[in-house]
C-alpha cells in the first residue's frame, strides 16, 4: 500500500531538515499512514533520516507496516547496531517473518546484538516452517494463573497490558503452562471484585496445534469469530497467540494466491504497480510457456487425424468450439472443488459424493449443451463449408449428430476431470489449487480434440 | 458449515427428549457448534424442538451462527410469536441480513410483533443497500462523552458492556452523535482514574461512511489493523460499527465470489455438497451456455478463412494452439489487474500505466511464446501434414514465419485485452470480476482466429 498524498509534504520537510515536523509526522498519524506515506517514493536513506526524529519504540511500530520487501531492504541501509536495537522493539511474530527473509549471514551479526530474552524469542519462533500457525502467531499474549481474584487480575494485567499484542482475552495457565482456559477482559470487568478466575474462565477453549496450516488458523478464528486464538505445543502448553488481524492477513493472501493460480500467474504477493517489470516477466512466461508446450499436443492429437480432416473439412471449424466446451466446464468444475476445499466443505474423503454429484451434473450440463450445438450444427453451416476438398458434400445431419455427441461427451470429460483432479492433488500431497483452471484447460482441450475425432471418424468416414 | 460428529448424540437426545442433555449441549457448547451439529442432518422441526430447552437469548446467539438460508428456512418453520422475541435478541447487523431476504408479507407481520425499539433500529438498517458498510454494521455499539473520567467512564461501560457487540472500542460522541474520537479499553483500565476522556481519546479515528462499499470497509480494517471500524452518515454522525468478524465474513466472501467468477461459475453463496442439485446446475449451466454460444463465433471466423483451411490444410493443426496463447495470456492479464484492484492497487486512473506496462508485457511474453512457436513449427512438423489436399507442398520455413508471428501477436493482443477489459467494466459502473477468464479467454479465441488467418493468408497464399 503506497499514499501518495503525502509526498510533497514529507519531501519539504526532508529538504528542509524540519525536525520538528517530522517528529510530529511519525507520532500524530497512524503508524500504517506515515509507512504508506515513506514508501511511496522515498529511498530507504531517506526513510531512515525521517524515521530518526522519533523514538525507537514508534520506529519499530512505523517499521512493521512496510511490506515485507521494504522491510528487507531497510534493514541492508541501515547500521546492524540501529537494527538490533530496532528488532528488541519489534513486535515476536513480525520479526519472526522479517528474521526468515534475510540472509543468513545478516541474520546472524544481527542476532548476535539483540539482547538475550528477544535473541531466545526469535531463535524459537524462527523454527516454525513457514504457513504454519507457529510461524504466524506471536508470543507477546496476556496470561494469568487461575487461583487470583477478578481485581488481582485486573491490576496484574495493568502491568502486562502496554507489551501485550491484546489483552482482551486473557490466556490461563498452570505451572506447566498448560492452558487452562480463556477469560475476556469484558468478563473480567463485568465480574465481582472477588471472583476467582478459574470459576470466570472458559474451558475447552477454540485453539490451534503448532504445526497446523495457517488456513486451519483463519478459519477457525473466522468461524468463531475470534479475536485471537491460542497455539499450543504436542504437550497442550500455551506457546502464543494468532490475533485478528493476521487472520485478515492470512486470508487476504491465501485469496489472491488461489486467483493467481486460476489465472495462471505465479505466487506473487508484491504489489503490481510496484514491482520490477523482470520479476513480473519472469514469473509470467514460466506459466505461459509451460502451458504453451502442453497445447502443442494439441497439434499432435490433431497430426493423429489429419486424415479426417482432409477428408471432411468442416470438421476443424468445429475444433474450437468443442475443445473450449470441455476448457470451460472443467474450469467450472475445478473452481467450484478448489474453493470447497478451501473453505473446508469438501476433502479427500468425499470423493466419491464429489464423483457421484459431478457425474450426473456433467451428464446434464452436455445434454444441454449438445442440445445447442446440434441446432447450430444442422441449420447454421452454411453450404460452402460442407463441400470438401475433393468436391464431395458432408451430410449435415450426420454432423449434428457428430457435434451434439462430441460436446456432451467432452462437457462430460471435462466436468469429470476438473472435479477430480484436485482431489486427486490433494491426495498426493500436492497443493489442489495447482489443478486450477489452465491446467485443467489445456489437459481437457488436447483429450478433447481426440474423443472429437474418435466420434466424427465413427460417423462421417 | 455442518459438523457431523454430533450428529448421533443428537438424535438420540431427541429421540429420548432428554431436555437435560439439550439444554446443557446448547449451553456448554460454543453456539458455533451448536448450529453446525443442528444444521447437518436435522429438519427444521427437530431443530425447534432442541433449541426451545434453552432460554431466547442463547437461542438468538445459536440461531445467528446458522447459514443464512437455513435462517430463512428456520423462520418458516415455527409460529411468527416465537420468531419475533428472537428477532428482538439477536444482533441489529445480523437480523437486519435476515430480514433483508425474507418475503415482503413475512417481514411484515414479524415487524408488528416486534416491539418499537428494534423494530425502529431493524427499519433503519434495513433500508441500506446490500453490500455497503450500512449492510453490515451493527448499531450495538459502546458511547461515551467526552467530558467524564476514566473511573466514571468504566463504571458507565459495565452498564453498557452486557448489550454490547464490543466494548473494546469505545466511541466518544458529543450532544449531537458526531463522532469525537475513539479510545481502546485497553488506554482506558490504563489510564489513571482521574484522566478525562477527552485527553485520552484518539481524534481522526478512521472510518467509512454508511454508503461505503464493503469492501473498502474490509480493506481499511485489514490496513489498519482495527477491531472495529466507525461508520458515519453525511453529517458526521456515527450510526454503527463494523466489528472483526464481519470484516473477515466479507473477505472470504469476496474472495469466493471472485474464484468462482473466475471459472465461469454464477454467484454461489451456498456450501458446495449440500445446496440442492437443480439451483447449481441452473446457475453452471447459464455460464457454460452463454460462454457456449458466444465461442460459436469461433466457427464462424474460421468458416471466412474456408478456402486457406481448404488450401493448406496444415493451419487447422496449430488453430487449438494459437487460441490458447491468447486465452491464456488474456486470463493472466485479466487475473493480475482484478486481484490488483479489488486489494486497492490499481484504478481506473492508472489506466495508462497499465497500459503501458502490459503493452511492454505482451511484447515480452509474446517474443518469448513466439520463439518457441517457431522452433515447433520448423522443426517437429512431420512431412506427412505439410502435404495439402491437392498434392501441393507447404513450405516449413514459410509456416514457421506465420506460427511465429501469430503467437506473437496473439499473445500481445491477449495481454492488452486481458488487462484493459476490466478497466473499462469498472469505468462503464459494472464489476471488474465479470472481465474474467473466461470471458477474455472466449473473446481472444474468436478474435485470435482472425490475427491468425490473415497472417497466414499473407504468406502462404
Amino acid at each position: 500500500m503506497v499514499d501518495l498524498l503525502f509526498a510533497p509534504e514529507v519531501r519539504e520537510m526532508l529538504q528542509d531538515n524540519d525536525e520538528a515536523g517530522m517528529r510530529t509526522f511519525c507520532e500524530n498519524l497512524h503508524p500504517a499512514t506515515v509507512a504508506a506515506a515513506l514508501a511511496g517514493e522515498f529511498d530507504v536513506g531517506e526513510v531512515w533520516r525521517f524515521l530518526q526524529h522519533t523514538g525507537i519504540k514508534n520506529q519499530a511500530v512505523i517499521f512493521e507496516y512496510f511490506p515485507i520487501d521494504w522491510q528487507v531492504k531497510l534493514v541492508e541501509g541501515t547500521g546492524r547496531q540501529q537494527m538490533a536495537k530496532l528488532i528488541e522493539q519489534m513486535s515476536p511474530d513480525d520479526r519472526a517473518d522479517l528474521m526468515r527473509r534475510l540472509m543468513p549471514r545478516v541474520q546472524e551479526s544481527l542476532l548476535r546484538l539483540v539482547d538475550e530474552a528477544n535473541r531466545r524469542d526469535i531463535a524459537q519462533l524462527v523454527q516454525y516452517e513457514k504457513n504454519t500457525a507457529g510461524a504466524l502467531m506471536t508470543t507477546d499474549y496476556a496470561w494469568l494463573p487461575a487461583n487470583i481474584t477478578a481485581s488481582e487480575a485486573l491490576d496484574r494485567l495493568r502491568l502486562q497490558a502496554p507489551d501485550r499484542e491484546t489483552i482482551y482475552y486473557i490466556f490461563i495457565l498452570d505451572e506447566d503452562r498448560q492452558l487452562k482456559g480463556v477469560v475476556s477482559l469484558r468478563d473480567l470487568i463485568l465480574a465481582p471484585r472477588h471472583a476467582l478466575i478459574r470459576d470466570l474462565l472458559e474451558k475447552d477453549a477454540v485453539h490451534v496445534h503448532v504445526t497446523d496450516d495457517r488456513e486451519t488458523v483463519a478459519r477457525e478464528m473466522a468461524r468463531f469469530d475470534l479475536l485471537a486464538i491460542p497455539v499450543i505445543d504436542e504437550q497442550g502448553r500455551l506457546v502464543g497467540i494468532v490475533t485478528h488481524d493476521d487472520a485478515i492477513d492470512v486470508v487476504v493472501q491465501e485469496a489472491t494466491e488461489d486467483v493467481h493460480r486460476m489465472g495462471a500467474v505465479g505466487p506473487m504477493t508484491e504489489n503490481y504497480l510496484e514491482t520490477n517489470i523482470v520479476t513480473v516477466w519472469r514469473k509470467r512466461v514460466v506459466w505461459l510457456a509451460v502451458l504453451f508446450i502442453a497445447e502443442m499436443f494439441t497439434f499432435t492429437a490433431m497430426a493423429w487425424f489429419d486424415d479426417a480432416l482432409k477428408a471432411v473439412t468442416v470438421l476443424a471449424l468445429f475444433v474450437p468450439l468443442c475443445i473450449s466446451t470441455g476448457g470451460n466446464s472443467g474450469s467450472q468444475a475445478a473452481t467450484l472443488i478448489i474453493r470447497a476445499m478451501a473453505l473446508g466443505q469438501v476433502d479427500i474423503k468425499s470423493w466419491f459424493q464429489v464423483l457421484r454429484h459431478e457425474l450426473l451434473m456433467g451428464v446434464l450440463l452436455g445434454l444441454a449443451l449438445g442440445a445447442i450445438g446440434v441446432v447450430r450444427a444442422y441449420f447454421l453451416t452454411p453450404d460452402h463449408v460442407l463441400t470438401n476438398a475433393d468436391g464431395s458434400h458432408t451430410d449435415s445431419l450426420k454432423l449434428a449428430i457428430v457435434i451434439g455427441q462430441a460436446v456432451t461427451a467432452i462437457c462430460i470429460w471435462g466436468t469429470l476431470i476438473g472435479s477430480m483432479l484436485p482431489l486427486v492433488f490433494k491426495w498426493r500431497g500436492f497443493d489442489p489449487g495447482f489443478a486450477s483452471s489452465p491446467f485443467v484447460a489445456t489437459f481437457v482441450d488436447v483429450t478433447g480434440i481426440v474423443i472429437y475425432f474418435l466420434i466424427a471418424k465413427s460417423w462421417l468416414l
